[in-house]
């Protein structure tokens, strides 16, 4: 067993790991204080991993289901023989209903399924979902780094740049998105200052995106949410640079709260806005942001920071964990299939198309 | 002692006291989980106190450096009988150094130098001074009750209110600015809903303002701070009604950190912004918000939530405590002279010399 955990070095760009025949997840809920790995072995462990954000991050929830998927035949195969098909329902279930925001979670489940109907009912499926999930990991790694291309090349540098929440390798399959066009731009001198909003409720910014940065030399400065505007009025901030849970037809984009924020600040500073997602997080099937099912999240998380409480007995809470910033407030969505400036219903149907 | 204790019931109202010959603070570092106050018998003590947020909130600086003034002048008459305006200097130093935006700290300092530079050489000055410092407490409590009828006033509801930071009984000599407008305006049906923003990163909104609104048994929602723009954008907030810390002469508005964003924010959606302010925070001093000086606080406040570390380590941090929301985005600034509406400094102008 020593060689399985040589194998399973953690580090942001191995955060989700197929290895020794079950699914490996780097546990983001303990991250930057320590970096474990949780062995799962079932789509039931997947699924509750998933809501419970040992994995988050659009890319990241669709990689990790389409794994949970491999779990859920090889439990239905091993249950029900030529009967899977049939057997495997409830755990497809399971892995749809773990999040509600993040349209990758939904797409990679299609795909996986799209394979499930052509496969034969009497072959063991999980080499061909096994494969099909490796896949989808691998393109979203390839698409990352195309997308680190072209959203560098957008940013006339030097310039300080200000990223929400984690949209890094961590959230992906590797690389990342918004933190993949910051690894590429800093790398080609574009960027020279990254400073990141902790990101509250769940302080993704300050334990992830910094954890992620650190790890690839990249210094960063954390914010509060509430200084980005303090921060942009001083002037040397070129853009927002985030990823997206799910993009709508006509450009609306959903993403962890506090973006639209930082989206209105940008637009009144004249600091561009620049969101960085692979085509999977484009769902053509919603109009607009209005439709987007923005998931809420318990109050625990805003009257405690981890495990200390912090608020008033009595206080209630809202906590929406996305928000959508309308496509007028948008500079750029960049994907693999390329880049869509100040985008509309027109421009993302070419793109889709194209 | 024992009456001492029921005599210094704790409550948001009472959270600066003159008791016993000494100055009580309620530790408002310590809120909500316990409710204790620290007894300070020396302007150093009081200093410390300050610049360690036991008391904080503009309002409230300016009454806690009035009393210090009165601990400074004991301690300098008992030691340097009528050389004790020579021996008070380093005290009063002491005491404006200990916070740099609140403007009401230097406005109390300047108000208690003029009734020593009128005082005799020769008699204890404690007396006066310390009619003088009550007489500033009292005078802001009452300036609070007519700001709170004057916001109130121009509050069309019933509609929900969103709050940043406390700027209440516990940022004031009692019964708040913002919360005093609140206080008001819900007891009249004006307003239906108050959310507060946490308010990273002392979370003032989670801890205290929730604290104390409920202690008037007025109900509160927590948001994220990232949370506000997506509550304005459902609609149902008339208002975001804050206090300010210094207010420029042609009505740039300073207030904690993230009062710019969700006035920007604010504008976007249509929703009107309220300060409210005594006029002791107004600054005539300062041509614009430019020139008001922002206090930088340590990295730990947002490297750590309360004891508990978050960030990665070998983060950077910028924690600007305060912000300047400019002039254009204020509706109304609300002090205990009057009420001006789309400020400018024209207006401010008339104001202060009416």
């Amino acid at each position: 067993m020593e060689a399985d955990h040589i194998a399973l070095n953690p580090s942001p760009d191995n955060a989700i790991a197929w290895h020794a025949k079950q699914l490996w997840l780097l546990d983001q809920r303990k991250l930057p204080a320590s970096a474990e790995y949780l062995e799962l072995r079932s789509a039931e462990a997947t699924a509750d991993a998933i809501r419970e954000m040992v994995v988050r991050g659009a890319p990241a929830i669709g990689i990790t289901a389409a794994y949970g998927v491999v779990l859920a035949a090889r439990t239905a195969y091993a249950a029900a023989g030529s009967g899977w098909k049939s057997a495997i329902q409830l755990d497809l279930g399971r892995l749809r209903d773990s999040r509600p925001t993040a349209v990758n979670l939904f797409w990679a489940l299609d795909r996986m399924r799209g394979l499930i109907d052509s496969l034969d009912d009497e072959a063991d499926p999980e080499p061909q979902l096994l494969q099909e999930a490796e896949q989808i990991h691998a393109e979203d790694v390839a698409a990352n780094r195309c997308m680190g291309e072209l959203g560098a090349a957008l940013i006339d540098g030097p310039t300080g740049v200000i990223t929400h929440c984690n949209a890094g390798a961590l959230a992906t399959g590797g690389y990342g998105t918004a933190l993949g066009v910051i690894r590429n731009a800093h790398a080609a001198g574009r960027i020279n200052k990254v400073y990141a909003d902790e990101t509250r409720p769940w302080l993704q910014g300050a334990r992830l995106t910094a954890w992620e940065l650190l790890a690839d030399a990249i210094p960063v400065t954390l914010l509060a949410d509430g200084a980005a505007a303090n921060r942009m009025a001083q002037g040397g901030v070129g853009w927002i640079i985030v990823g997206s849970d799910r993009i709508a037809a006509n450009g609306d984009v959903a993403n962890k709260i506090g973006t639209f924020s930082l989206a209105v600040v940008a637009k009144y500073h004249g600091v561009k806005v620049m969101v960085v997602a692979p085509t999977s997080t484009i769902d053509m099937q919603v109009a607009s942001g209005k439709e987007i099912p923005i998931e809420v999240r318990g109050g625990d998380e805003l009257l405690c920071c981890g495990a200390q409480r912090i608020a008033a007995e009595g206080a209630e809470v809202w906590n929406p964990v996305f928000d959508v910033t309308p496509a007028e407030l948008v500079d750029a969505i960049v994907t693999e299939k390329g880049v869509v400036l100040s985008p509309n219903v027109e421009k993302m149907r070419q793109l889709m198309e194209s």
